[in-house]
């Protein structure tokens, strides 16, 4: 059973779906401004002070917890679409991760689409990544991490690294990451009346401003699910068993699991999108949150 | 000359002007998101570390700077005409008054109108103050202080102490403070042109909310220029040159040295309302706090 407190993230949800279908023609600033409330569901991590920092032309904000490593760092890039959120909104959540694993992390404020369709996104990621080995970070003690939208362009940096044969970080993690651009996924019907907010319009909405008139849904930089993921570092992936993405969580594991990549995957029964979000406040998410950090202190540990 | 940085705050106060001028029947949900934006001003203070509480019942955050004092504290009123923004939206501003002061600040998350009208603000600071007593920091080590309308609260809640006995702050602070809801101000006329977003029916919207059914527009503790402020502690009180409301900071300051308080005032010439959001990025601001946090340093150390 779901805890009282995670059903929070839900009922966020459900407001926000409703105020979304009585606000059809809402404008993009509007909804940006919406999707920031999120961070509200997570509560201030203790022992954490941020810094906002160029990261080689990316404005991102560092989080650190105190008594945190510096030869190890977590690239953390936001969910929302590719289209909303914000360093801002996922400090907290980053916050928390970063005490979990003992490192600090890095928030990236990516360009946003649809003003920046991809591979804008993908390419501030990248330049973040070499700014934090110029920095001195070892890449084998670099964890990319993201949640949603961010969860893939956690991952498909990875590949892009190995493309401009940059070395590659020592670990992945995902929080409900969004692979599938062609929105395939079984669950996008089967828990369609269980998921509060993610369903195929916003999908297909977010998946078109982020593709713009360039880019393909089967790019495998932009869905990793047509990538080939030969040689990844070990991957992380947790999802919430009521959320319509769940599936992604699923094929990108069975995919990667084919491909010898070691990965981890726990899914919360009950759960929805991102439901670390609620780090702090339910109990779900604490738990997430303390294994992902125990298992980037085994991970990053030869890096 | 303003710095060209601090230009930042008029450009934004005019963006929401025109998004408010764009949608005149904008309901509430939307207009506290577009207010909780103007966290985007000020930069994060360096060494800051945040943990929510309960202040007796108030939701509130602790601000506590590296190498605080544990023996005072500033209790935080933000700014939003009663009815918006939050612990959150003014978390970094109150970060870098702390470090300027060299003592952690309490924000509290008051209830807003008109949900809650007059005096439930003026109730939870209050409660939040006596909460700060019962945490063992002594009356004079403690200053009350806010912006706009936070700037009132921070003010009406020593009126109120005082009415029931209880040992007063050592300091108030208020940034751009809004007293007046009888919008008698002259500069709501004189500076109406290089205002970029206080104007007369704005003002009138929120008194209306904060008000409410019951109270009065010259009730003392709604509009401080109605009260006899014999005995207050010392207070600090700064404004811009091109604000509606720089004539409540005037009329109260000029009243209150009437009245034998200390008063210190400082009017920043072509600076918006609570310029001091600009904390970290606009010199106007960094000086102001500097300043504000070296005359606490002082006004409290008899305390």
């Amino acid at each position: 059973m779901p805890s009282r407190e995670s059903d929070a993230l839900r009922a966020q949800f459900q407001e926000m779906s409703d105020i979304l279908a009585a606000n059809p023609q809402m404008d993009l600033g509007t909804l940006r401004n919406l999707f920031e409330t999120l961070h509200l569901r997570a509560a201030e991590p203790a022992g954490v002070t941020y810094e906002e920092v160029d990261a080689g032309g990316v404005a991102a904000l560092w989080c650190r917890p105190e008594g945190a490593v510096t030869d190890g760092a977590l690239l953390y890039t936001h969910g929302g679409g590719f289209a909303c959120n914000s360093m801002h909104s996922h400090r907290k959540l980053a916050g928390h991760l970063a005490r979990a694993a003992g490192m600090p992390a890095l928030v990236i404020d990516y360009r946003l689409a649809p003003e920046h369709p991809f591979p804008a996104q993908l390419a501030d990621a990248v330049t973040a990544y070499r700014w934090l080995l110029d920095q001195g970070v070892p890449a084998g003690r670099i964890a990319t991490a993201g949640d949603s939208a961010g969860g893939n362009l956690a991952t498909a940096v990875v590949l892009k690294l190995r493309e401009e044969g940059v070395a590659l970080p020592g670990a992945i993690v995902g929080l409900s990451p969004w692979y599938d651009m062609e929105h395939k996924g079984k669950t996008l019907e089967s828990n369609a009346a269980t998921d509060a907010l993610v369903q195929l319009p916003i999908l297909q909405g977010m998946s078109a401003m982020f593709l713009g008139e360039q880019g393909s849904p089967t790019d495998p930089l932009a869905n990793p699910l047509h990538a080939d993921v030969t040689g990844l570092p070990p991957i992380y992936l947790t999802a919430g068993g009521h959320e319509t993405l769940l599936d992604d969580t699923e094929r990108f594991a069975d995919k990667a699991r084919a491909a010898g990549v070691v990965v981890t995957v726990r899914i919360e029964p009950g759960q929805q999108h991102v439901y670390p979000f609620m780090a702090g406040r339910a109990p779900e998410a604490d738990a997430a949150i303390a294994d992902i950090g125990a298992w980037l202190r085994v991970a990053l540990e030869a890096g």
